[in-house]
């Protein structure tokens, strides 16, 4: 078990930087060895240079920044909303060509007979598109497979996977998403717009893309962990408001997954990047739609308008709720169970490209046969009303002027049977249909998870929620006699939604708040959120969340909000690493060149001490490499007296990706100069005695966002170093009190 | 000025507890150098006996605990919504007899003759009402006047503002707020639901009232400052919730104001507080309403529905928009601006509590004054519809079957008078009522706010808005061709409306989201949030805002969210507070008694050290005392072997009303005595090195909610004190970095 914990396919390749420090080699096959991730490093650059360059600045400097980080949200918040109009523009297009063209057949063969024909035509169809999506994601950026909510849930708490804001991560990811919806399979294409604007938000921040090689020379004050992280921030709610036409779900969003220390106007400039993303894409779209300038649509899934009059809720629905709410927890538990095991599964025999492409290409053409056998043998046949809103009604076998009821779920883009789901009048559909669909889609949806194309699970697991919600109201309807009081199965479906939703992703302030939003409708605050209570709890009792899960195969330094309730009685003391490696505030050469190489000192920090032992400051790894590249040594700068000064921005250039220590050639000679430290490292980094507790160790390290600790005694002098995994380490298991074994600690 | 800023009203009398630590001393009148008020105290019990509770406890008392928490979250949300139901019904009550009673004097009299005698009725009764209130305010409880909203803000930054969060303030401002509004006031009764939401949690949540001198013997746990805060925390959301139907934008208003460190399970507390109030509120209003079970009309406020398809806006529109923002900001500033010179005013003159009744008499009679000259005046007659929504439609010199414009804006509680302005159909009212209206009214809500009644400025801000922006709409459908464009004034009305209430409070994100809740309409989000941003921009430019203004006044120690821009080049040697008084970890008696009761050795913490000088602990004020009263002396230890040991519960009995120092006797002998030390102060407190930069002491503050940090040298021996007030003292004023004079630093 915790060997395969050691392997999961999205952080598994290549490396950021060739930094051996406190890497996770999480291996996958042939790739041994490489050290593949790190921590965010807070104070990265807040060295002596860094604090003189604040020192000398001027307030109009300072305005400067706050207004390039409103341009730069503001730009963040555009883009995102592009890309999102993108891909649903180009979903509808092609899913529209593919469909119609099924549709054709189907109508030319349902008399004829020879229905196999576009049975086949429509899976064939389906694998190709998912053939194309998986190849990209499987050859050239397997960091893009899934929705990526996970990464950026860990981007966001501070350890950074490797490639996951990288432009060509992006570009892999709205390509590929849009080829695995078109491709019918059971996803949904919002997920991936939470890590799209993540990737925009790192790549607009810097000014520059290391992919395409170019530097705009632009934004260079914000070339560090911090600010990228803030920005990262920013995108991600970008995301989400465009995907769901929520903003301040988008905001709440970030602030449950990446927040520590609450900045109000870091929250405000994150309000504004939702809030113009959600604008841009509803602007672009208005005018898609041939309705230029009407806005009032927001968000790439729209669960319409519920109307306050039929929706309306009674108390005494609400134990209803709350016990659907249970039925939640307990599939979305059983939902992530089996995922679960599928990934451990796949871990273990699926990790090569061909035959992750030949998976998903399997699933796409299952996705499909299920499909179209359940809507063959379906005789859930209704009117097609005058006002339908099917767009691709498929009469089949039904008399004319009606339309396959099962095929509303089936054949269509999961967006419009949720829609479908929520908003059609009673009757459209009848018990059965639902029961056959909600169970044949979860396990579609249950399988697809964790394929390598690019997905989401929101729209699937909304798609499950409402179709079971659905029938609960169906069948409440029929077994009471006063059946005016549970007319409208829309709320249940609403309600199903949610759960299922909710006992999946267990996300609890932002999902309400984003369900809120996306309905419009303020009134279903409360049981919405009753409703996730209920099913956190129930999925908790039985199994974490499905993003937890994965977080966990990547057995990622993942910190959660607080320390373990148990933990008040261990102390820094027990949890630190000790002996640590210090380094002398003027060093040799060639003990720092060792220091760095030796693999066993798998530290990204080093306290600086003068002796005896006393801690005078801390410099971080990559900033002795940049040292080291430019050969900062106390005797070639004598030599030299009219050498360059190494400079902040000589850190910012090479940030963020530093060379590995084995690029960096030292000489013998050079082994034997001095390097003077004093000037680059940390002079004031952050320390504890020995004796403080661990939550509050815990809370130093989320609220100021640390990712080294110094553990000094009465004299201050070095015990120690507290670092994220040292923290992580620990966690409630049913025993009380556990160590996780993250790999290679 | 300095000597000015030293007496604000609502800071002015009596103190909480004796200690004279940190104290700011504002005086009013006779009541001379007595401390006032002490910052919160986040550590105030964690010392050895605090940690050693915490490690003894079990995972399943952790467990209690958190279920603990949620049940007093969702009693105080529960409570909140009553306090808001039973103050919505006794205003709709009162309110509706007073008018019915003018009314059918009025009737009366038009015919007749002498409506003078109405006016003296309508005056008469105003004034008495608003004398009840006033009494209350000035003779019982000063610190009730007001909204509240600065004092809560203090309270949630961290200082202590006394008896504010008391049994009797809430009662007071609860019965003050209904008088003052059926008194025809230009207040809302809105912002003092937020002060009775946080007085209701700190209650609720320490299990007991000293008031009523009853204690329930549970929730011990939570008698501390961190926990209290966060219910408090709690409380003010609920509150926002039930005042505006807002639950997010509660949660937000929290956060905006009050956290540091965001805390999922925090956050998610307050939010389920906020909608079990909003939800409370909603299901007994629909009781009273004879609609039990109707859940969809939340808050005390209710904007109305805004229509999508009448309310939709287009995107040239937005350039608008931010005009009126911008209008609204100038408006607001104008606004503060007036109501700070005559608060200085006030505070000068006004401070005895009789005249302090008469000046809110003087306004409640010029105020039904000016309302009924207004309405005498008008000629602005509308035809009575078959649908009217007025309650008391006043025909006055109008024709039959029409009644008096005017009446409906002035002849009504704002509340309904807001709603009239954003839903009457286009035609109600004329431009000149609308800008004779918000004229009087911007004077009369600027000379309201601040008299000795409670009483909110959200509905005033929100109806003079309200009105402008009406006119606006009016104005640009008048110089427009295309009528059709700019059909529903009501749109101009709610931009108006968040303009101008943007402009005086200047809140943002929290705001955006009330106004978006209020409405029920999502699609009005990102209008309103530029509208805002303008209006703080511009507001900002000129004035700060109302709630600043007045905390300002107070000389609070009052920290903003970051630290000034420019601040990088101060150090914490040069921020501390030097030299600082130690104690030794075994310190005499007499030393300790004299430390305490030295007025010039202002400090709440002391650092607790070995010679020489070294630091191992710090001790609080308040452990002193209770150590001092308990005799906890070396000596008597020895000779009553048998005596109980000081407890926890000793401590938490204590809080948080600590005797003062003078209280306490100590003979000469005891003087001789020794203490330790060791067992009751808090072993590991936060240090930093002396070269450490102001924004990075800044930042620990906030984010870990600190009150002391211990600056400490090479050798860990204790160099100086950074408090609070070392860090409020720094804002960035016209001419770059200013120390500000807090009183008595």
């Amino acid at each position: 078990m915790a060997n395969i914990t050691k392997k999961v396919s999205w952080s598994s390749r290549g490396d950021e930087s060739g930094a051996a420090g406190e890497e996770t080699p999480l291996l996958n096959g042939s790739e041994q060895s490489r050290p593949l991730r790190q921590s965010l490093d807070y104070d990265n650059i807040e060295n002596q240079l860094f604090l003189e360059e604040e020192r000398r600045m001027s307030f109009m400097a300072f305005r400067c920044l706050e207004i390039s980080r409103w341009v730069i949200c503001g730009l963040i918040g555009f883009l995102t909303g592009l890309i999102a109009c993108f891909i649903d523009i180009a979903v509808e297009q092609l899913a529209g060509l593919k469909y119609k063209l099924i549709k054709e057949n189907i109508v030319k063969f349902t008399e004829a007979g020879g229905l196999s024909i576009s049975l086949l035509l429509w899976a064939a169809l389906n694998s190709f598109c998912v053939m194309f999506g998986a190849i990209i994601v499987a050859f050239f950026e397997p960091i893009a497979a899934g929705s990526g909510i996970p990464q950026i849930k860990c981007f966001l708490n501070g350890v950074k996977i490797p490639r996951v804001v990288r432009l060509k991560t992006l570009v892999v990811k709205v390509v590929g998403v849009i080829f695995s919806v078109v491709g019918g399979l059971a996803v949904g294409k919002e997920g991936p717009m939470i890590h799209s604007g993540a990737v925009l938000a790192a790549g607009v921040s810097q000014g520059r893309s290391t992919s395409l090689k170019r530097d705009f020379k632009i934004f260079e004050y914000f070339r560090r962990d911090t600010e990228k992280r803030d920005f990262v921030s920013a995108g991600a709610a970008a995301g989400v408001s465009a995907a769901f036409g929520a903003p301040v779900g988008g905001v709440l969003f970030s602030l449950e997954e990446g927040a520590s220390f609450w900045n109000q106007m870091l929250t405000w400039r994150i309000f504004f990047a939702s809030m113009i993303s959600t604008f841009t894409l509803n602007f672009f779209l208005s005018i898609y739609h041939n309705k230029p300038g009407d806005l009032s649509n927001p968000g790439l899934i729209n669960f319409g308008r519920f109307e306050s009059e039929a929706m309306e809720y009674n108390l005494y629905e609400i134990p209803l709720f709350i016990a659907m709410g249970a039925i939640g927890g307990g599939l979305g538990a059983f939902f992530n169970f089996l995922n679960y095991w599928l990934t451990i599964f796949r871990i273990r025999y699926v990790h090569r490209p061909c035959l992750q492409v030949m998976e998903a290409m399997l699933v796409a053409a299952v996705t499909a046969t299920v499909a179209f056998v359940m809507i063959y043998f379906s005789t859930d046949c209704q009117p097609l009303g005058p006002d339908h809103t099917e767009e691709y009604p498929l009469q089949l076998f039904c008399a004319d002027g009606e339309y396959n009821s099962m095929a509303t779920t089936f054949f269509n883009t999961p967006e419009r049977s949720v829609r479908s789901l929520f908003h059609n009048p009673t009757g459209t559909y009848n018990a059965l249909t639902l029961g056959l669909f909600t169970l044949t889609y979860f396990f579609l949806a249950c399988w697809t998870y964790g394929l390598a194309v690019s997905a989401g699970v929101f729209i699937p697991s909304l798609l499950i929620g409402a179709a079971w919600g659905r029938l609960c109201g169906i069948l409440l309807a029929s077994t009471t006699s006063t059946a005016s009081l549970w007319t409208d199965p829309g709320k249940y479906a609403l309600i199903g939604a949610a759960a299922q939703l909710g006992g999946i992703v267990r996300m609890t302030l932002s999902l309400t708040v984003i369900m809120v939003e996306a309905t419009g409708n303020v009134t279903y605050g409360l049981p919405i959120m009753l409703v996730l209570m209920t099913a956190k709890i129930v999925g908790d009792y039985f199994q974490e969340g499905l993003y937890d899960l994965h977080i966990k195969l990547g057995s990622v330094p993942f910190l959660h909000w607080e320390a373990p309730a148990t933990s008040h009685w261990l102390t820094a003391r027990e949890v630190m690493s000790s002996p640590v490696t210090c380094l002398n505030r003027i060093e040799k050469v060639g003990t720092i060149v060792d220091t760095l190489s030796n693999t066993s000192t798998n530290h990204n920090g080093f306290p600086v001490v003068v002796q005896p032992a006393k801690l005078c400051g801390l410099i971080l790894r990559s900033q002795l490499i940049v040292l080291l590249k430019h050969k900062v040594f106390v005797e070639l700068a004598r030599s030299r007296l009219t050498q360059r000064k190494l400079q902040l921005k000589d850190f910012r250039d090479a940030y963020p990706r530093f060379p590995p220590i084995q690029s960096i050639h030292v000489s013998q000679d050079e082994r034997e100069c001095m390097m003077d430290l004093t000037e680059f490292m940390n002079p004031t980094p952050y320390t504890v005695p020995q004796d403080t507790s661990l939550p509050r160790v815990f809370k130093l390290f989320r609220a100021l966002g640390l990712r080294h600790l110094v553990v000094v005694d009465d004299d201050n002098r070095v015990v120690g170093l507290v670092t994220r995994k040292d923290l992580a380490r620990y966690h409630v298991g049913k025993h009380g009190l556990e160590e996780l074994h993250l790999a290679q600690t």
